[in-house]
């Protein structure tokens, strides 16, 4: 074969391959999912450091919605949604310990994620798709919850918090997992100080991001990344190139440092060639984690308190969508959405078809991030706090049926999850019923939740018809799982995970005596 | 001559005029006031609903600067600080009735702007400059203290809030003014529907502002244009075709016209080609007015309380610089500012050396604006509220030398400035002395000012020592003006202002009584 034709071949299949990636491949997914970082925490969203350059250039190229909600003011059950598509009250990652308490996983808890439940990974994997997950797992830390038993091909992170030191005696230091073998413990092998803040842990975890998309694009082998760093949960902390360098703290400092891993993975997609071929969502687990105080804790910007609970500072979270060539850049849509629809949305995309013996509570959100069209205007937003629906989202309007910050008990001690805000009679310190007379606000007039509108209005009465007509289908409607998170035991901790032996780094687990775990708030 | 070279001569000419426009003219300045709008009011600076396109397109193609102070947290000493470029207890707009108490210039005042003040249009006179006041004046209502007296060669507007509507008994209706005669009142010849928020007095300003725009371009006169818009200070107020359009209610609505506003005037200097010779400031007179409750005040943001008060809420404003050709495009400087630099700023600018016989506080920002360096990295920001300096920052750190929201009086009676915030021993009700012991924040980790730095640490000595030596030359080298807010007078409200004979609109002034008015925040 002569030189031109062997070219007009090769030209001929680039255009095919070229064509074939554009047209009918689906895309490959990176979830970004940060920890407690809160709504305001980015300078687009009005952070006034404005220290979230690659965020801001993110949502320049791509799609912001201001409007996205957790399913949870909590890490795990919020997590558990992502990779359901479900509410925690149907997918089991909530207690019925007590009423309306929030639970997670620390290490003595007994259970994980329901083996009865579908996870994204499990589902791309029909498609052939490989997934990792780097950083925070957070769905059980026991061998059968763990990542690689439930869909995921690839894990670098931890199973839990990266709470401690611990002296292993007592309580051990959490493991750190490659894939299915721990590869040491947090404060050990994995150093993070408390006293200074430093930890090069995201830049590990930057790293193994990077080399998993490196690795699947060698490969032709599309991708599911869940990067789920952690850098923003107390206690906080950042690498030493990134410590001090903030206008705001060692907190800012953990932000930069994220916020720079966001700009290399995305450059990196571009580098390969691939950002066209990838959708890429960045977003939290839940609001600011006000309680740790100024140092360790971000900023939920014009909203009502934070973390742990179900006003907008605890479950409105920053939200980017981009995909070149796909989703407009510099646009911004309203649409009221869920880190449940991710699960729903990812399927969409890669062409499958979502589980159909379940409800999902997860929308597909492609129309709109493709055409920026608003489809679902009557699209609630449940906030559960455990068992129990707290309030509920429909347009602009939120209904508070209960409401709680925490007990008397625990704020005296210090425990605030709105310092500096008091609302009277929404933000309480008993657990207040008000599902006969709901407190009723409009987030676009009062996005603060400060002034409930009153009950002698016709507005009030039209609203209050609307939602307890999707409060009443969504109760009538609804199944809930057996709650996982019930019970504990001091012999289930991360005593002595798999490939502690090869370490010597196994510890002996005390004898198991299990009891219903308490969930103070 | 032939057809040829007269072209040649032409083309000459222009190009010559061209050159001195780029090179040599001093730009005409346009400074946009809003009222009682709040720094988190705009998209850009993350309010939930992003509802000023034209703001944050400003912000994209100009200087966003997110720690940008009023001198004031009330309306008629930040507007006399503006023109001034000093600070109220300097220019004599303030009131010694009442220790830290807020004064302005309701219709029973009897003072105004001081004849002994230098005002920034008087100041470019000296250039040629003409200028235009369209809107909100506030410096005084009797007639030597008006805009055409005192500088301004135009002025449609009025000289007190948008209050009423009144009798024309007990109390007139405020005059709206067309140069140095009213031509109506309002709630009379110009309408504000206080059920419906309609009103067509923003489309007036607007027109009025592009016709000044439009006449001193055609006579290649530079200019000066203030425009004080007022649809965003209670009650709030929007045409018909913007009523009803945000998600905001009705104060969202008077945002949206003023952002309109803003496009059209920046639309038309590029229309008329001269948005490389003017320069645009664009700000707010001081913070969201939280008092006047969800539907007719703005946002702060993550700030604490609002107007009245000399926490951020109070005193940080949103502002924007835009000068296309000048100002690099999207660029965001950190420098503490002040309402008072744009007196200095817009001097230098205009090639005027600034008055020498009196202490200016108003910095040149120029080489900041035209090159993004910062220059005064040691200038304090200065909160007054009265004849008392109750705050103070430096670098990212501020002192409350004093705290005060109202009475508690007041605050029984409803009158609330920080509606839904509450910072123990911060936001107190009684007016607190910290002097010898100053409340610090440090407003990058803190902005919210909720966590006041322990007195224990170095950090707080360190500031503490710093700030005390900025307060101590500051008040060493204090002269404080004449205060101008002390007396009261009904005889002097807007019964017969130049121009009621003509309209038959003069009503008879009771006889003289004056008082000390009562400030009572």
């Amino acid at each position: 074969m002569s030189g031109p034709t062997l070219t007009f071949w090769c030209a001929l299949l680039c255009v095919f391959r070229a064509q074939k990636i554009e047209t009918s491949s689906p895309p490959n997914f990176v979830i970004m999912l940060m920890d407690d970082m809160g709504w305001g925490d980015l300078g687009v969203l009005g952070q006034p450091s404005r220290e979230t350059p690659n965020l801001d250039a993110m949502a320049a190229q791509g799609m912001l919605l201001p409007n996205f909600y957790t399913a949870n003011p909590l890490c795990s059950p919020s997590r558990a949604s992502l990779l359901t598509g479900r509410l925690p009250v149907r997918n089991g990652f909530y207690t019925t310990n007590g009423h309306a308490r929030n639970a997670y996983t620390p290490q003595e808890i007994v259970g994980g994620i329901s083996p009865d439940e579908i996870l994204l990974p499990q589902m791309l994997k029909k498609k052939g798709y490989v997934s990792k997950i780097v950083g925070k797992w957070h769905l059980g830390h026991r061998a059968q919850y763990l990542p690689l038993k439930n869909g995921f091909d690839e894990w670098f992170g931890a199973p839990n918090c990266h709470f401690g030191p611990y002296n292993n005696s007592e309580r051990p230091n959490i493991p750190v997992y490659n894939n299915s073998e721990m590869v040491g413990r947090y404060y050990e092998e994995f150093e993070i100080d408390k006293k200074t803040g430093e930890s090069n842990l995201t830049q590990i975890y930057l790293q193994e991001g990077l080399d998993f998309i490196y690795r699947q694009n060698l490969a032709q082998q599309p991708f599911f990344l869940y990067w789920a760093a952690d850098a923003t949960h107390a206690p906080v902390y950042a690498s030493r190139h990134f410590l001090g360098k903030s206008q705001r703290g060692r907190y800012g400092d953990a932000v930069m440092e994220l916020d720079y891993s966001v700009g290399q993975i995305l450059s990196k997609l571009r580098t390969l060639d691939i950002e066209n071929n990838t959708f890429v969502f960045f977003t939290s687990d839940n609001g600011a984690a006000l309680m740790s105080g100024p140092n360790e804790s971000g900023s939920n910007g014009p909203f009502l308190c934070g973390k742990e609970t179900t006003y907008e500072g605890g479950m409105r979270e920053p939200a980017i969508a981009w995909w070149p060539g796909h989703i407009s850049a510099g646009t911004v849509d309203f649409q009221l959405a869920s880190v449940m629809d991710l699960y729903t949305t990812s399927l969409s995309l890669a062409g499958i078809s979502p589980p159909d013996d379940r409800l999902l509570d997860g929308l597909d959100l492609s129309p709109i991030l493709l055409n920026s069209s608003h489809i679902h205007q009557n699209r609630p937003i449940f906030f559960y706090r455990g068992n129990e629906l707290m309030a509920v989202r429909l347009g602009q309007y939120k209904a508070h049926f209960w409401t709680w910050t925490n007990s008397w008990e625990e704020l005296h001690k210090g425990v605030n999850f709105c310092p500096g805000q008091e609302v009277p009679g929404v933000t309480t310190h008993e657990q207040k019923e008000h599902t006969l007379q709901p407190l009723i606000f409009h987030l676009g007039r009062d996005p603060g939740e400060k002034f409930p509108i009153s009950v002698l209005t016709k507005e009030y009465l039209d609203v209050l018809s609307r939602i307890s007509a999707v409060v009443e289908r969504h109760k009538k409607t609804l199944v809930a799982g057996i709650p996982q998170l019930n019970m504990c035991d001091l012999a289930v901790m991360n005593w002595a995970p798999a490939g502690c032996e090869k370490l010597g780094k196994c510890l002996k687990a005390p004898t198991s005596t299990p009891w219903k775990c308490e969930w103070p708030h």
